[in-house]
Protein backbone atom coordinates (compact mmCIF):
# COMPACT_ATOMS: atom_id res chain seq x y z
CA UNK A 1 0.00 0.00 0.00
CA UNK A 2 1.03 3.57 -0.46
CA UNK A 3 2.55 5.76 2.34
CA UNK A 4 -0.50 7.90 3.32
CA UNK A 5 0.40 11.65 4.31
CA UNK A 6 -1.51 10.90 7.97
CA UNK A 7 0.15 9.38 10.73
CA UNK A 8 -2.20 9.64 13.45
CA UNK A 9 -5.80 10.81 14.27
CA UNK A 10 -4.61 14.31 14.23
CA UNK A 11 -3.65 15.22 11.07
CA UNK A 12 -6.35 12.71 9.49
CA UNK A 13 -9.59 13.47 7.65
CA UNK A 14 -12.49 11.33 9.01
CA UNK A 15 -15.77 11.17 7.01
CA UNK A 16 -18.72 9.37 9.30
CA UNK A 17 -21.33 7.80 7.15
CA UNK A 18 -24.81 8.11 9.18
CA UNK A 19 -24.78 10.79 11.92
CA UNK A 20 -27.85 8.90 14.03
CA UNK A 21 -26.93 8.37 17.80
CA UNK A 22 -23.92 6.24 16.91
CA UNK A 23 -22.79 8.23 14.34
CA UNK A 24 -23.76 11.31 16.17
CA UNK A 25 -21.97 10.48 19.20
CA UNK A 26 -18.48 9.91 17.71
CA UNK A 27 -18.72 12.89 15.68
CA UNK A 28 -18.47 14.75 19.10
CA UNK A 29 -16.05 12.89 20.87
CA UNK A 30 -13.95 13.19 17.83
CA UNK A 31 -14.41 16.76 16.32
CA UNK A 32 -11.58 18.31 18.64
CA UNK A 33 -8.87 15.53 17.81
CA UNK A 34 -9.10 14.93 14.04
CA UNK A 35 -7.58 17.41 10.88
CA UNK A 36 -11.50 17.36 9.20
CA UNK A 37 -14.09 15.83 10.01
CA UNK A 38 -17.09 15.09 7.85
CA UNK A 39 -20.63 13.10 7.84
CA UNK A 40 -23.31 11.98 5.46
CA UNK A 41 -26.76 11.72 6.17
CA UNK A 42 -29.46 10.72 4.39
CA UNK A 43 -32.44 12.11 6.42
CA UNK A 44 -32.56 15.93 5.97
CA UNK A 45 -33.65 16.64 9.50
CA UNK A 46 -30.95 14.40 11.22
CA UNK A 47 -28.37 16.72 8.48
CA UNK A 48 -30.09 19.69 9.69
CA UNK A 49 -29.21 19.19 13.31
CA UNK A 50 -25.84 17.92 12.66
CA UNK A 51 -25.07 21.46 11.03
CA UNK A 52 -26.87 23.36 13.45
CA UNK A 53 -25.25 21.87 16.16
CA UNK A 54 -21.73 21.40 14.52
CA UNK A 55 -21.04 18.02 15.03
CA UNK A 56 -19.64 18.03 11.88
CA UNK A 57 -17.57 20.69 9.73
CA UNK A 58 -19.35 19.91 6.87
CA UNK A 59 -21.86 17.50 5.56
CA UNK A 60 -21.17 16.00 2.25
CA UNK A 61 -22.78 13.13 0.07
CA UNK A 62 -21.13 9.77 -0.25
CA UNK A 63 -19.22 9.83 -2.90
CA UNK A 64 -17.37 12.91 -2.07
CA UNK A 65 -17.12 11.98 1.32
CA UNK A 66 -14.99 9.07 0.07
CA UNK A 67 -12.91 11.20 -1.53
CA UNK A 68 -12.52 13.67 0.54
CA UNK A 69 -11.12 11.28 3.65
CA UNK A 70 -8.96 9.41 5.16
CA UNK A 71 -10.77 7.83 7.40
CA UNK A 72 -14.30 6.39 6.32
CA UNK A 73 -16.49 5.15 9.65
CA UNK A 74 -19.94 3.55 8.48
CA UNK A 75 -22.23 4.21 11.48
CA UNK A 76 -25.09 2.93 9.72
CA UNK A 77 -27.73 -0.67 10.43
CA UNK A 78 -25.82 -3.31 8.96
CA UNK A 79 -27.75 -4.07 6.20
CA UNK A 80 -26.95 -0.14 4.85
CA UNK A 81 -23.08 -1.07 5.86
CA UNK A 82 -23.73 -3.99 3.23
CA UNK A 83 -24.86 -1.94 0.56
CA UNK A 84 -22.51 0.63 1.17
CA UNK A 85 -19.60 -1.32 1.28
CA UNK A 86 -21.05 -2.60 -2.31
CA UNK A 87 -20.96 0.42 -3.26
CA UNK A 88 -17.57 1.13 -2.58
CA UNK A 89 -16.45 -2.13 -4.33
CA UNK A 90 -17.98 -1.11 -7.51
CA UNK A 91 -16.82 2.21 -7.31
CA UNK A 92 -15.27 4.09 -10.13
CA UNK A 93 -13.74 6.81 -8.23
CA UNK A 94 -9.52 5.84 -7.84
CA UNK A 95 -8.23 6.27 -4.79
CA UNK A 96 -4.73 8.17 -4.79
CA UNK A 97 -3.52 6.51 -2.03
CA UNK A 98 -4.98 3.89 1.21
CA UNK A 99 -8.06 4.59 2.76
CA UNK A 100 -9.20 3.09 5.87
CA UNK A 101 -12.69 1.92 6.59
CA UNK A 102 -13.90 0.64 9.75
CA UNK A 103 -17.49 0.38 10.55
CA UNK A 104 -19.61 0.28 13.64
CA UNK A 105 -22.33 -2.58 12.89
CA UNK A 106 -23.91 -4.50 15.13
CA UNK A 107 -22.82 -7.95 13.72
CA UNK A 108 -19.22 -9.01 12.01
CA UNK A 109 -19.77 -11.75 10.03
CA UNK A 110 -21.68 -10.44 7.16
CA UNK A 111 -19.89 -7.26 7.17
CA UNK A 112 -15.85 -8.48 7.21
CA UNK A 113 -17.14 -11.16 4.00
CA UNK A 114 -17.89 -8.12 1.74
CA UNK A 115 -14.59 -5.90 3.29
CA UNK A 116 -12.70 -9.00 2.10
CA UNK A 117 -13.83 -8.64 -1.21
CA UNK A 118 -12.99 -4.55 -1.47
CA UNK A 119 -10.09 -3.58 -4.29
CA UNK A 120 -6.95 -3.28 -2.58
CA UNK A 121 -6.69 0.25 -2.14
CA UNK A 122 -9.20 -0.13 0.60
CA UNK A 123 -7.90 -1.25 4.04
CA UNK A 124 -10.85 -2.17 6.37
CA UNK A 125 -11.42 -3.67 9.44
CA UNK A 126 -15.11 -4.40 11.44
CA UNK A 127 -16.16 -2.33 14.48
CA UNK A 128 -18.33 -2.75 17.38
CA UNK A 129 -19.09 -0.13 20.00
CA UNK A 130 -20.76 -2.09 22.52
CA UNK A 131 -22.97 0.68 23.72
CA UNK A 132 -26.00 2.10 22.92
CA UNK A 133 -29.37 3.82 23.78
CA UNK A 134 -32.91 2.20 23.11
CA UNK A 135 -33.75 5.80 22.06
CA UNK A 136 -31.96 6.88 19.21
CA UNK A 137 -31.61 9.35 16.87
CA UNK A 138 -28.59 12.35 16.72
CA UNK A 139 -31.07 14.37 19.25
CA UNK A 140 -29.66 11.86 21.98
CA UNK A 141 -26.10 12.13 21.08
CA UNK A 142 -23.69 12.14 23.56
CA UNK A 143 -20.11 12.82 23.42
CA UNK A 144 -19.50 10.30 26.17
CA UNK A 145 -21.59 7.34 25.13
CA UNK A 146 -18.48 5.48 24.37
CA UNK A 147 -16.87 6.11 27.77
CA UNK A 148 -15.54 2.96 29.83
CA UNK A 149 -17.39 1.06 27.13
CA UNK A 150 -15.94 -1.86 25.00
CA UNK A 151 -14.91 -1.41 21.69
CA UNK A 152 -14.77 -4.98 19.46
CA UNK A 153 -12.51 -4.64 17.30
CA UNK A 154 -12.52 -7.46 13.91
CA UNK A 155 -9.55 -7.15 11.49
CA UNK A 156 -9.45 -8.50 8.26
CA UNK A 157 -5.75 -11.09 7.54
CA UNK A 158 -5.81 -8.03 4.71
CA UNK A 159 -6.13 -4.97 8.05
CA UNK A 160 -3.03 -3.66 8.04
CA UNK A 161 -0.89 -2.36 11.07
CA UNK A 162 -1.18 1.28 10.32
CA UNK A 163 -5.11 0.98 10.39
CA UNK A 164 -4.95 -1.25 13.41
CA UNK A 165 -2.92 1.35 14.86
CA UNK A 166 -5.28 4.12 14.09
CA UNK A 167 -8.54 2.41 15.20
CA UNK A 168 -6.22 1.85 18.94
CA UNK A 169 -6.44 5.55 18.83
CA UNK A 170 -9.77 6.58 17.54
CA UNK A 171 -10.52 4.14 20.47
CA UNK A 172 -8.65 5.67 22.98
CA UNK A 173 -9.81 9.72 22.40
CA UNK A 174 -13.28 8.64 23.03
CA UNK A 175 -12.45 6.85 25.76
CA UNK A 176 -13.54 3.37 25.28
CA UNK A 177 -11.57 -0.44 25.78
CA UNK A 178 -10.39 -2.38 22.82
CA UNK A 179 -10.95 -5.83 22.32
CA UNK A 180 -10.02 -8.48 19.27
CA UNK A 181 -11.43 -10.61 18.26
CA UNK A 182 -12.39 -12.65 15.43
CA UNK A 183 -15.72 -11.84 13.44
CA UNK A 184 -17.36 -15.78 14.26
CA UNK A 185 -16.39 -15.18 18.45
CA UNK A 186 -17.82 -11.63 17.94
CA UNK A 187 -20.81 -12.97 16.67
CA UNK A 188 -21.48 -15.78 19.23
CA UNK A 189 -21.11 -13.82 21.98
CA UNK A 190 -22.87 -10.78 20.78
CA UNK A 191 -25.73 -12.90 19.84
CA UNK A 192 -25.82 -14.72 23.57
CA UNK A 193 -24.87 -11.08 25.32
CA UNK A 194 -27.10 -8.33 23.21
CA UNK A 195 -29.45 -9.90 20.65
CA UNK A 196 -30.92 -12.83 22.55
CA UNK A 197 -31.38 -10.15 25.45
CA UNK A 198 -32.68 -8.29 22.84
CA UNK A 199 -35.60 -11.22 21.59
CA UNK A 200 -36.77 -12.32 25.00
CA UNK A 201 -37.31 -8.55 26.06
CA UNK A 202 -39.57 -8.13 22.70
CA UNK A 203 -41.30 -11.77 23.54
CA UNK A 204 -41.92 -10.11 27.00
CA UNK A 205 -43.40 -7.01 25.65
CA UNK A 206 -45.57 -9.65 23.60
CA UNK A 207 -46.77 -11.88 26.11
CA UNK A 208 -48.10 -8.92 28.39
CA UNK A 209 -49.66 -7.18 25.20
CA UNK A 210 -51.42 -10.25 24.86
CA UNK A 211 -52.89 -9.70 28.43
CA UNK A 212 -53.85 -6.45 27.71
CA UNK A 213 -55.49 -4.97 30.76
CA UNK A 214 -55.31 -1.49 32.71
CA UNK A 215 -54.26 -3.17 36.18
CA UNK A 216 -51.84 -5.19 34.41
CA UNK A 217 -49.62 -1.88 33.14
CA UNK A 218 -50.82 -0.11 36.48
CA UNK A 219 -48.35 -2.70 38.02
CA UNK A 220 -45.66 -2.56 35.58
CA UNK A 221 -42.75 -1.63 38.05
CA UNK A 222 -38.66 -0.94 37.58
CA UNK A 223 -38.32 -4.58 37.49
CA UNK A 224 -40.33 -4.96 34.15
CA UNK A 225 -39.24 -1.41 32.89
CA UNK A 226 -35.62 -2.81 32.53
CA UNK A 227 -36.21 -6.07 31.20
CA UNK A 228 -38.24 -4.76 28.54
CA UNK A 229 -36.14 -1.92 28.03
CA UNK A 230 -34.15 -3.24 24.78
CA UNK A 231 -37.70 -4.15 23.09
CA UNK A 232 -38.20 -0.26 22.28
CA UNK A 233 -34.74 -0.47 20.62
CA UNK A 234 -35.06 0.55 16.71
CA UNK A 235 -36.99 -1.83 14.71
CA UNK A 236 -34.69 -1.15 11.60
CA UNK A 237 -31.36 -1.63 12.86
CA UNK A 238 -32.46 -4.58 15.00
CA UNK A 239 -34.10 -6.46 12.00
CA UNK A 240 -31.06 -5.95 10.39
CA UNK A 241 -28.91 -7.58 13.34
CA UNK A 242 -31.20 -10.77 13.70
CA UNK A 243 -31.25 -11.40 10.25
CA UNK A 244 -27.48 -10.93 9.59
CA UNK A 245 -26.54 -12.99 12.74
CA UNK A 246 -29.32 -15.36 12.06
CA UNK A 247 -27.30 -18.76 12.82
CA UNK A 248 -25.44 -17.29 15.89
CA UNK A 249 -28.88 -16.07 17.15
CA UNK A 250 -30.94 -18.84 16.32
CA UNK A 251 -28.28 -21.21 18.43
CA UNK A 252 -28.51 -18.86 21.28
CA UNK A 253 -32.29 -19.33 21.66
CA UNK A 254 -32.08 -22.82 21.67
CA UNK A 255 -29.32 -22.55 24.57
CA UNK A 256 -32.14 -20.34 26.35
CA UNK A 257 -35.40 -22.28 25.73
CA UNK A 258 -33.30 -24.62 27.33
CA UNK A 259 -32.33 -22.90 30.20
CA UNK A 260 -35.89 -22.15 30.44
CA UNK A 261 -37.11 -25.46 30.44
CA UNK A 262 -34.83 -26.19 33.49
CA UNK A 263 -36.44 -23.25 35.67
CA UNK A 264 -39.89 -24.32 34.70
CA UNK A 265 -39.21 -27.86 35.72
CA UNK A 266 -37.82 -26.47 39.35
CA UNK A 267 -40.65 -24.62 39.30
CA UNK A 268 -42.94 -27.24 38.66
CA UNK A 269 -41.27 -29.36 41.29
CA UNK A 270 -42.58 -27.35 44.09
CA UNK A 271 -38.95 -28.28 46.06
CA UNK A 272 -37.61 -24.73 47.02
CA UNK A 273 -34.31 -25.92 48.02
CA UNK A 274 -33.97 -27.54 44.11
CA UNK A 275 -34.97 -23.99 42.83
CA UNK A 276 -33.00 -22.10 45.27
CA UNK A 277 -29.62 -24.36 44.02
CA UNK A 278 -31.11 -23.55 40.22
CA UNK A 279 -31.38 -19.79 40.83
CA UNK A 280 -28.23 -19.12 42.80
CA UNK A 281 -25.41 -18.94 40.30
CA UNK A 282 -26.92 -16.62 37.90
CA UNK A 283 -27.91 -14.49 41.33
CA UNK A 284 -23.98 -14.71 42.75
CA UNK A 285 -22.76 -13.84 39.15
CA UNK A 286 -25.28 -10.88 38.76
CA UNK A 287 -23.94 -9.60 41.68
CA UNK A 288 -20.53 -10.41 40.52
CA UNK A 289 -20.64 -8.28 37.36
CA UNK A 290 -22.46 -4.87 37.71
CA UNK A 291 -21.70 -4.25 41.18
CA UNK B 1 -66.40 -5.55 65.70
CA UNK B 2 -65.13 -3.39 68.87
CA UNK B 3 -64.98 -0.02 68.78
CA UNK B 4 -61.65 0.64 68.10
CA UNK B 5 -59.43 4.02 70.08
CA UNK B 6 -58.06 5.51 66.24
CA UNK B 7 -59.32 6.35 63.43
CA UNK B 8 -56.65 7.34 61.81
CA UNK B 9 -52.75 6.89 61.37
CA UNK B 10 -52.20 9.68 63.16
CA UNK B 11 -53.30 8.05 66.61
CA UNK B 12 -52.83 4.34 65.61
CA UNK B 13 -49.78 2.10 67.03
CA UNK B 14 -47.81 0.55 64.11
CA UNK B 15 -45.73 -2.67 64.10
CA UNK B 16 -44.13 -3.54 60.99
CA UNK B 17 -42.70 -7.08 61.30
CA UNK B 18 -39.45 -7.58 59.13
CA UNK B 19 -37.31 -4.62 59.34
CA UNK B 20 -35.53 -5.16 55.66
CA UNK B 21 -35.90 -2.93 52.43
CA UNK B 22 -39.58 -2.94 52.06
CA UNK B 23 -40.03 -2.53 56.26
CA UNK B 24 -37.46 -0.46 56.41
CA UNK B 25 -38.38 2.03 53.84
CA UNK B 26 -41.89 2.01 55.22
CA UNK B 27 -40.40 2.62 58.57
CA UNK B 28 -38.89 5.93 57.14
CA UNK B 29 -42.01 7.09 54.80
CA UNK B 30 -44.50 7.05 58.15
CA UNK B 31 -42.66 7.73 61.35
CA UNK B 32 -43.71 10.91 61.86
CA UNK B 33 -47.33 10.42 61.22
CA UNK B 34 -48.45 7.81 63.28
CA UNK B 35 -48.64 7.62 67.32
CA UNK B 36 -45.76 5.26 67.98
CA UNK B 37 -43.55 2.87 65.54
CA UNK B 38 -42.68 -0.51 66.60
CA UNK B 39 -40.33 -2.95 64.82
CA UNK B 40 -39.91 -6.10 65.07
CA UNK B 41 -36.60 -8.28 63.32
CA UNK B 42 -34.76 -11.32 63.85
CA UNK B 43 -31.47 -10.62 62.65
CA UNK B 44 -29.60 -8.75 65.22
CA UNK B 45 -27.29 -6.85 61.84
CA UNK B 46 -30.63 -5.40 60.53
CA UNK B 47 -32.19 -4.75 63.90
CA UNK B 48 -28.89 -2.64 65.41
CA UNK B 49 -29.17 -0.54 61.93
CA UNK B 50 -32.62 0.23 62.38
CA UNK B 51 -31.92 1.15 66.90
CA UNK B 52 -28.63 3.07 65.40
CA UNK B 53 -30.72 5.00 62.57
CA UNK B 54 -33.79 5.60 64.44
CA UNK B 55 -36.28 3.51 61.86
CA UNK B 56 -38.38 3.22 64.24
CA UNK B 57 -39.14 4.44 67.74
CA UNK B 58 -38.55 1.16 69.62
CA UNK B 59 -37.87 -2.65 68.89
CA UNK B 60 -39.49 -5.85 70.63
CA UNK B 61 -40.48 -9.40 69.67
CA UNK B 62 -43.32 -10.59 67.43
CA UNK B 63 -45.58 -11.67 70.71
CA UNK B 64 -45.34 -8.04 72.21
CA UNK B 65 -45.50 -6.27 68.58
CA UNK B 66 -48.84 -7.54 68.83
CA UNK B 67 -50.26 -7.01 71.67
CA UNK B 68 -48.78 -3.48 71.43
CA UNK B 69 -49.97 -2.32 68.39
CA UNK B 70 -53.33 -1.53 66.35
CA UNK B 71 -52.36 -1.95 62.99
CA UNK B 72 -49.86 -4.97 62.46
CA UNK B 73 -47.46 -4.96 58.92
CA UNK B 74 -46.16 -8.37 57.49
CA UNK B 75 -43.30 -7.09 55.86
CA UNK B 76 -41.29 -10.88 55.64
CA UNK B 77 -40.90 -12.78 52.52
CA UNK B 78 -44.03 -14.69 51.43
CA UNK B 79 -43.69 -17.78 53.23
CA UNK B 80 -42.49 -16.04 56.91
CA UNK B 81 -45.88 -14.31 56.35
CA UNK B 82 -47.37 -17.59 55.88
CA UNK B 83 -45.83 -18.83 59.28
CA UNK B 84 -46.60 -15.60 60.71
CA UNK B 85 -50.35 -15.47 59.97
CA UNK B 86 -49.95 -19.38 61.39
CA UNK B 87 -48.92 -17.77 64.61
CA UNK B 88 -51.46 -15.27 64.87
CA UNK B 89 -53.98 -17.80 64.52
CA UNK B 90 -53.30 -20.04 67.24
CA UNK B 91 -52.56 -17.28 69.41
CA UNK B 92 -53.50 -17.32 73.16
CA UNK B 93 -53.57 -13.90 73.33
CA UNK B 94 -56.59 -12.06 73.26
CA UNK B 95 -56.40 -9.13 71.78
CA UNK B 96 -58.99 -6.74 73.84
CA UNK B 97 -59.93 -4.72 70.78
CA UNK B 98 -59.95 -5.88 66.66
CA UNK B 99 -56.24 -5.77 65.36
CA UNK B 100 -55.45 -4.84 61.16
CA UNK B 101 -53.33 -7.08 59.59
CA UNK B 102 -52.00 -5.51 56.85
CA UNK B 103 -48.59 -7.80 54.78
CA UNK B 104 -46.72 -6.50 51.72
CA UNK B 105 -46.16 -9.89 50.03
CA UNK B 106 -45.17 -10.25 46.57
CA UNK B 107 -48.28 -12.99 46.16
CA UNK B 108 -51.87 -12.83 47.39
CA UNK B 109 -53.86 -15.88 47.05
CA UNK B 110 -52.10 -18.39 49.69
CA UNK B 111 -51.74 -15.13 52.47
CA UNK B 112 -55.47 -14.12 51.41
CA UNK B 113 -56.57 -17.69 52.01
CA UNK B 114 -54.46 -17.94 55.27
CA UNK B 115 -55.81 -14.18 56.64
CA UNK B 116 -59.36 -15.94 55.94
CA UNK B 117 -58.92 -18.52 58.91
CA UNK B 118 -57.74 -16.17 61.49
CA UNK B 119 -59.97 -15.79 64.52
CA UNK B 120 -62.73 -12.87 64.24
CA UNK B 121 -60.87 -10.21 66.35
CA UNK B 122 -58.12 -10.13 63.52
CA UNK B 123 -59.38 -7.58 60.70
CA UNK B 124 -56.84 -8.27 57.56
CA UNK B 125 -55.89 -7.52 54.11
CA UNK B 126 -53.60 -8.23 51.52
CA UNK B 127 -50.98 -5.49 50.11
CA UNK B 128 -48.37 -5.67 47.39
CA UNK B 129 -46.89 -2.46 46.92
CA UNK B 130 -45.20 -2.62 43.10
CA UNK B 131 -41.53 -1.75 44.24
CA UNK B 132 -38.18 -2.87 45.16
CA UNK B 133 -34.60 -3.04 44.25
CA UNK B 134 -32.27 -5.80 43.67
CA UNK B 135 -30.17 -4.78 46.43
CA UNK B 136 -32.49 -5.60 49.31
CA UNK B 137 -31.59 -5.26 53.00
CA UNK B 138 -32.14 -1.94 55.46
CA UNK B 139 -28.70 -0.50 53.94
CA UNK B 140 -30.79 0.71 51.45
CA UNK B 141 -33.91 1.93 53.01
CA UNK B 142 -35.78 4.79 50.96
CA UNK B 143 -38.61 6.73 52.43
CA UNK B 144 -38.91 7.67 48.43
CA UNK B 145 -39.07 4.18 47.56
CA UNK B 146 -43.20 4.00 47.54
CA UNK B 147 -43.43 7.15 46.22
CA UNK B 148 -45.95 7.15 42.55
CA UNK B 149 -45.61 3.78 42.98
CA UNK B 150 -48.91 1.28 42.47
CA UNK B 151 -49.71 -0.10 45.64
CA UNK B 152 -52.29 -3.46 45.47
CA UNK B 153 -55.30 -4.02 48.21
CA UNK B 154 -56.72 -6.95 48.54
CA UNK B 155 -59.39 -6.75 50.80
CA UNK B 156 -61.33 -9.96 52.23
CA UNK B 157 -65.06 -9.84 52.76
CA UNK B 158 -64.79 -9.72 56.11
CA UNK B 159 -62.11 -6.92 55.50
CA UNK B 160 -64.13 -3.98 57.44
CA UNK B 161 -64.39 -0.37 55.80
CA UNK B 162 -62.07 1.02 58.38
CA UNK B 163 -59.38 -1.28 57.71
CA UNK B 164 -59.55 -0.33 54.25
CA UNK B 165 -59.45 3.65 54.70
CA UNK B 166 -56.89 3.41 57.08
CA UNK B 167 -54.78 1.65 54.07
CA UNK B 168 -55.70 3.71 51.59
CA UNK B 169 -54.70 6.57 54.09
CA UNK B 170 -51.24 4.57 54.82
CA UNK B 171 -51.01 4.79 50.76
CA UNK B 172 -51.57 8.37 50.79
CA UNK B 173 -48.83 9.08 53.27
CA UNK B 174 -46.42 7.06 51.76
CA UNK B 175 -47.28 8.78 48.52
CA UNK B 176 -48.15 5.32 46.83
CA UNK B 177 -51.73 4.85 44.25
CA UNK B 178 -54.00 2.19 45.18
CA UNK B 179 -55.08 -0.34 43.34
CA UNK B 180 -58.12 -2.79 44.45
CA UNK B 181 -57.50 -6.00 42.91
CA UNK B 182 -58.99 -9.85 43.68
CA UNK B 183 -56.05 -11.64 45.02
CA UNK B 184 -56.41 -14.11 42.28
CA UNK B 185 -56.29 -11.16 39.51
CA UNK B 186 -53.43 -9.86 41.53
CA UNK B 187 -51.41 -13.19 41.50
CA UNK B 188 -52.03 -13.99 37.94
CA UNK B 189 -51.01 -10.29 36.27
CA UNK B 190 -48.22 -10.27 39.25
CA UNK B 191 -46.71 -13.36 37.59
CA UNK B 192 -47.01 -11.96 34.20
CA UNK B 193 -45.41 -8.19 34.87
CA UNK B 194 -43.13 -9.61 37.71
CA UNK B 195 -42.62 -12.96 38.51
CA UNK B 196 -42.32 -13.83 34.64
CA UNK B 197 -39.78 -11.03 33.65
CA UNK B 198 -37.55 -12.47 36.95
CA UNK B 199 -37.65 -15.82 35.96
CA UNK B 200 -36.62 -14.86 32.28
CA UNK B 201 -33.05 -12.85 33.93
CA UNK B 202 -32.37 -15.91 35.32
CA UNK B 203 -32.46 -18.35 32.74
CA UNK B 204 -30.98 -15.44 30.97
CA UNK B 205 -27.86 -15.09 33.33
CA UNK B 206 -27.79 -19.41 33.14
CA UNK B 207 -27.46 -18.75 29.04
CA UNK B 208 -24.69 -16.53 29.25
CA UNK B 209 -22.97 -18.26 32.23
CA UNK B 210 -22.77 -22.15 30.50
CA UNK B 211 -21.04 -20.01 27.89
CA UNK B 212 -18.64 -18.45 30.41
CA UNK B 213 -15.69 -16.37 28.61
CA UNK B 214 -13.92 -13.52 29.93
CA UNK B 215 -15.03 -11.42 26.11
CA UNK B 216 -18.20 -12.70 26.91
CA UNK B 217 -18.55 -10.56 29.93
CA UNK B 218 -16.44 -7.70 28.31
CA UNK B 219 -19.04 -7.49 25.92
CA UNK B 220 -22.00 -7.31 28.68
CA UNK B 221 -23.67 -3.92 28.18
CA UNK B 222 -26.45 -2.18 29.13
CA UNK B 223 -28.90 -3.94 27.29
CA UNK B 224 -27.36 -7.15 28.94
CA UNK B 225 -27.47 -5.11 32.49
CA UNK B 226 -30.90 -4.03 32.51
CA UNK B 227 -32.27 -7.41 31.08
CA UNK B 228 -30.73 -9.35 33.62
CA UNK B 229 -31.21 -6.97 36.72
CA UNK B 230 -33.70 -9.16 38.20
CA UNK B 231 -31.37 -12.05 37.99
CA UNK B 232 -29.96 -10.67 41.45
CA UNK B 233 -32.78 -10.71 43.51
CA UNK B 234 -33.15 -12.03 46.77
CA UNK B 235 -33.39 -16.03 46.41
CA UNK B 236 -35.23 -16.07 49.83
CA UNK B 237 -37.75 -13.44 48.61
CA UNK B 238 -37.94 -15.22 44.83
CA UNK B 239 -38.28 -18.55 45.75
CA UNK B 240 -40.91 -18.14 48.15
CA UNK B 241 -42.91 -15.99 45.29
CA UNK B 242 -42.27 -18.78 42.24
CA UNK B 243 -43.83 -21.25 44.65
CA UNK B 244 -46.87 -19.29 46.56
CA UNK B 245 -47.74 -18.27 42.79
CA UNK B 246 -46.67 -21.74 41.12
CA UNK B 247 -50.12 -22.11 38.86
CA UNK B 248 -49.88 -18.38 37.63
CA UNK B 249 -45.95 -18.32 36.86
CA UNK B 250 -46.42 -21.82 35.01
CA UNK B 251 -49.35 -20.39 33.14
CA UNK B 252 -47.21 -17.22 31.71
CA UNK B 253 -44.25 -19.22 31.10
CA UNK B 254 -46.40 -21.39 29.02
CA UNK B 255 -47.49 -17.72 27.53
CA UNK B 256 -44.26 -16.55 26.89
CA UNK B 257 -42.52 -19.82 25.49
CA UNK B 258 -45.39 -19.51 22.83
CA UNK B 259 -44.58 -15.96 21.80
CA UNK B 260 -40.50 -17.03 21.91
CA UNK B 261 -41.66 -19.82 19.30
CA UNK B 262 -43.37 -16.69 16.73
CA UNK B 263 -40.13 -14.56 17.15
CA UNK B 264 -37.76 -17.74 16.71
CA UNK B 265 -39.93 -18.32 13.48
CA UNK B 266 -39.97 -14.94 12.02
CA UNK B 267 -35.77 -15.23 12.96
CA UNK B 268 -35.41 -18.52 10.81
CA UNK B 269 -37.70 -17.23 7.53
CA UNK B 270 -35.40 -14.78 7.21
CA UNK B 271 -37.89 -12.22 6.03
CA UNK B 272 -37.51 -8.66 6.97
CA UNK B 273 -40.28 -7.50 6.54
CA UNK B 274 -42.21 -10.12 8.24
CA UNK B 275 -39.89 -9.77 11.49
CA UNK B 276 -40.35 -6.18 11.44
CA UNK B 277 -44.40 -6.76 11.54
CA UNK B 278 -43.69 -9.13 14.95
CA UNK B 279 -41.52 -6.60 16.66
CA UNK B 280 -43.89 -3.80 15.86
CA UNK B 281 -46.46 -3.88 18.38
CA UNK B 282 -44.04 -4.88 21.22
CA UNK B 283 -42.00 -1.94 20.52
CA UNK B 284 -44.76 0.91 20.39
CA UNK B 285 -46.63 -0.39 23.47
CA UNK B 286 -43.05 -0.47 25.07
CA UNK B 287 -42.17 3.29 24.02
CA UNK B 288 -45.85 4.16 25.35
CA UNK B 289 -45.60 2.78 28.25
CA UNK B 290 -42.42 4.15 29.82
CA UNK B 291 -41.41 7.90 28.07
Amino acid sequence: MDDPDFTNIANARIAIIGLGLMGGSLALAIKDHCKELIGVETDSASRAFAQQHNLVQRTTNFNSAQTDSDILILATPVRVILNQLEILGQSKIQNPKSKIILDLGSTKSAITAAMQTLPANFDPLGGHPMCGKETGGIQNADPDLYRNKTFVLCPLERTSSQALALAHELIAIIGATPLILSAEQHDTYAALISHLPYTLAAALMRTALANDNPALWQMAASGFRDTTRLAASDLTMITDVLLTNRTAVLESLTKYKAELDSLTTAIESGDAVALHAVLESAQRKRSELFK
